[in-house]
């Protein structure tokens, strides 16, 4: 299916006292082309594979395959992938009618803080807390994939 | 899990009279990389995903995952393959108590025919049917993520 999707950094902790989940996400990748992603990934006891398409011109839409793995094959298929696993934990708040997913990234990746909003059409309405900062939808470059291979602490600030 | 292979060239159309079943494949790869591949499969009606791992020195075993999936969504992932879909007929010919698998490639890989037999290990014992060639176990050439790429019409004979 196709997901439409928008992505903000985070500018606060303000957003941990709304949350009313936080599970723990391994991930690893067996492709990071761009055009293709082939993601394997271990989020609290569950195992996903995940297959997403290229994104569209301004980032939001883009193809997206998940089926639900056995966790002991999720653990194999991680030793298969490519070097540069990303750990993270990830809060779901709801606000309004939508629910954001904020990723706070560990590892080479520590002081990155994503929010992630799936949306019904591109256009449509959503409040923003006062946690949201800039909006950084289809930066190439704050891709979980991308992320595996050139983290944010290597990042030029 | 991991899978016992042994591969072979196939010498003469005789094993056609004793094959059981004739199923058309159609194929892509989202990743071709040697040490971890990803597969898209039709075959006949049914969808599958397949994720192989590196090969061990002899080319004989191999880690494999591989999961059923809706022919609907195989045939959207197939879209987003890398350029290049391997065409064969799949026979199924019972020799003694193995099965050969015998792919009869088609479209550029045209000419090729490749018999695979799986094993229980690496030493064991099996009938050889007169029609079955030379190995090509562990020939990197041979994999369907190389022919892919580089199919049969344009090797140097």
């Amino acid at each position: 299916m196709i997901e439409i999707e928008r992505k903000f950094l985070v500018c606060s902790d303000a957003f941990k006292t709304e949350a009313i989940s936080e599970k723990r996400i391994v991930q690893g990748f067996l492709n990071t082309h761009p055009e293709r992603t082939v993601r394997v990934r271990i989020k609290g006891a569950e195992g996903f594979l995940t297959i997403k398409g290229k994104s569209n011109e301004s980032g939001t839409t883009r193809y997206e395959w998940e089926e639900t793995i056995a966790l002991t094959d999720a653990e194999d298929l991680l030793k298969l992938c490519e070097e540069g696993m990303v750990a993270k934990t990830r809060y779901e708040i709801p606000i309004g009618k939508h629910k954001f997913e904020v990723d706070e990234f560990l590892g080479l990746n520590k002081g990155l803080v994503v929010a992630e909003l799936e949306l019904k059409d591109e256009g449509e309405f959503f409040e923003k807390p006062i946690w949201l900062g800039l909006e950084v939808t289809g930066e190439l470059k704050y891709y979980n994939s991308q992320l595996s291979k050139n983290p944010y602490k290597h990042w030029k600030k």
